[in-house]
């Protein structure tokens, strides 16, 4: 194998792949990025079989060939040599790579040990923005669950009915959900894409909203094809938890807030919590104002935002993380917060009819939060 | 006590005595700012017995006092504050912090256990701009010992002579030399300075050429007088390595190098060594040219530069990262370095008559490195 590629588009492929290769892993060959000149492209893949990424990368190919490369030297490597083209070629058990005055040789490993990605058919996919699909997932995807006991909930839900394309996310305490309108009419689909695949994917997203991404699905894996990049996923099996009888629109209480006040002022209210405590933030929801408290060990806290409130006077309490996680997701200067009472779950959405100021596109969301019992409010 | 203070100038000063809390400790007033409001100044202060802060910070003393307060809380919380005066108030075991609406109560402790710094007298000091400081401490620091079997080692020299102000830092394989002119002659002094305490300092200094800091001294601690702070710390005890007779003139090769260039083929080289592994970068110095070889499990490189050279041919093995660490501390466009045999430490250093083009002043730098023994170079 010969190949000459400029060591900036080199780089770029090198990290674009490098995002599936495990870790750690007992297979030291999904410790390699796959070179592969053996047809009219090179392509570069790594695969650490429950993700795999496979991107072109343009140059010339003087000789045909395969090999597979420890990813790690290769991509610190390829980084740290002079802006100018490299020069990959392999002789027996090595690659030796030079570029301008430096001569790297490499222990190299046969590429045919390698596990390629899964054949998909390119058909029947789904196109968005780029932007779009990186915005849906980031302000959704801190609502997984850590703990992989209950596998389900350490993916999200992509589900497409019409032309809606829906992303859900639940831990059992909060359920996150962004809402697109897509440009034109698709086949029902519903499959649960594992967290560390979205959150590769977001990363190679370039987020520009004249830029296209496509997905692609078949029983048991996602196909994301986003520019000369295809990323192919496992799907997590089963059917997601029926989240729609959850979604009640009942309320006897509605506040309209200044989203960053709110925000900031719980900031502040959870210095006083320590790692692992589990102190709630307490809402006294009156006519006009809101006050929020906060009693632990360290000490104590109160503070009065002034809020627009329709409906009964009301005090609840939440994990002040889920609170935080939700504002943050929410670009709007002001949110609505519908409540119904101490014991239900908090709904903060934008109205349908109410255009939605968020930068990017109009998306429809909506996070739940389930309160919290507190004792005591003298 | 009842203070009034700015938001903004209170996180600032925080933000400088919070260097001298301890991360652990088994004395948990140590781990508390002091808030000293006894006199007409607000001062803060902390100390964890090797190293103690002090600063004044400006607001208004309604009621006097002292009061202790955990410097974790204090200091995320006032920087977490909307941006307005802070009222401080005591009522009996609490501290209330109050701002615009947000009202704190936390657990204050009683001052009168706090370690106060130890009075030192500030006469006879040396006084240097503020930029020159933190330059002298940044480009040697790195050359301490980070083993505290040697506790001379992990500290920094601090000598002045005449008008000069030498810093030295050593670690049993390579010494590292900054020397400064000073605008007057002060009696000599020679004090050995911990290097926790000089990080410290490095992140109060500022670093504009037109502030100073003034340095006192007593036979067991050092003071730093920056702006509105004082920074006490204890010195390390006893006679420093006898350095001037290892600085040896002597050389039998002289270079002139490129000094990024150089830097940068020694850095894609250290991408073939592993972790714990010692592997040496050589160098073959021969006229108009060097060429570095590294060898290891992972694979070869080698790479040529062009060279100015006087002297005889040599080849010679060094620790890449002592080579990386000297350069990095180095602003000239081009090193010399001088070098005399297979064992005999090198010397990158500035003539005293050539000008340095430091960006900062003109200072004296020397950096000697030990060479390692490498078996063959085919």
């Amino acid at each position: 194998m010969k190949l000459v590629i400029n060591k900036n588009e080199l780089a770029a492929a090198i990290q674009i792949v490098v995002r599936a290769v495990p870790s750690k892993t007992t297979m030291p060959i999904l410790e390699c990025i796959l070179i592969d000149a053996s047809s009219d492209q090179i392509k570069l893949i790594a695969n650490d079989m429950e993700l795999g990424i496979e991107t072109v990368v343009e140059g010339v190919i003087e000789e045909r060939g395969i090999v597979a490369i420890d990813a790690g030297i290769f991509s610190n490597l390829v980084r740290k040599l002079p802006d100018a083209d490299v020069r990959i070629s392999t002789n027996v058990d090595h690659i030796s790579i030079v570029c301008e005055n430096a001569r790297f040789n490499i222990v190299g490993r046969d590429g045919s040990d390698f596990a390629y990605l899964p054949e998909i058919e390119r058909r029947e996919g789904i196109v968005l923005s780029q932007l779009s699909l990186r915005d849906m997932i980031t302000k959704t995807i801190f609502s997984i669950s850590q703990n992989e006991s209950n596998k389900m909930m350490t993916g999200e839900l992509l589900e497409i009915h019409g032309d809606t394309l829906r992303v859900v996310a639940l831990d059992g305490h909060r359920i996150s959900i962004r809402k697109l309108e897509l440009p034109e009419v698709y086949p029902d689909r519903k499959v649960i894409i594992p967290g560390k695949t979205l959150n590769e994917i977001n990363k190679i997203l370039n987020g520009s909203a004249d830029k296209q991404v496509s997905i692609f699905f078949t029983d048991k894996h996602v196909l994301f094809e986003i520019d000369q990049s295809l990323v192919v996923s496992r799907l997590i099996e089963g059917d997601y938890f029926r989240i729609d009888q959850m979604l009640s629109t009942d309320y006897e209480t509605r506040i309209r807030i200044n989203r960053q006040e709110f925000l900031n002022c719980i900031d502040r209210a959870t210095l006083l919590v320590k790692e692992d405590d589990k102190k709630p933030i307490i809402l006294l929801i009156k006519d006009g104002s809101m006050e929020l408290r906060m009693n632990t060990t360290l000490g104590s806290m109160n503070e009065v935002i002034s809020i627009e409130k329709s409906g009964s006077d009301l005090n609840i309490g939440f994990n002040p993380k889920f609170l935080i996680d939700a504002l943050r997701a929410i670009s709007d200067e002001e949110v609505t917060i519908y409540l119904l009472s101490q014991k239900a779950p908090c709904f903060i959405r934008n109205d349908v009819e109410e255009k939605s100021e968020d930068s990017t596109e109009k998306q429809e969301y909506c996070y739940l939060i389930l309160p919290v019992n507190f004792i005591s409010i003298d």
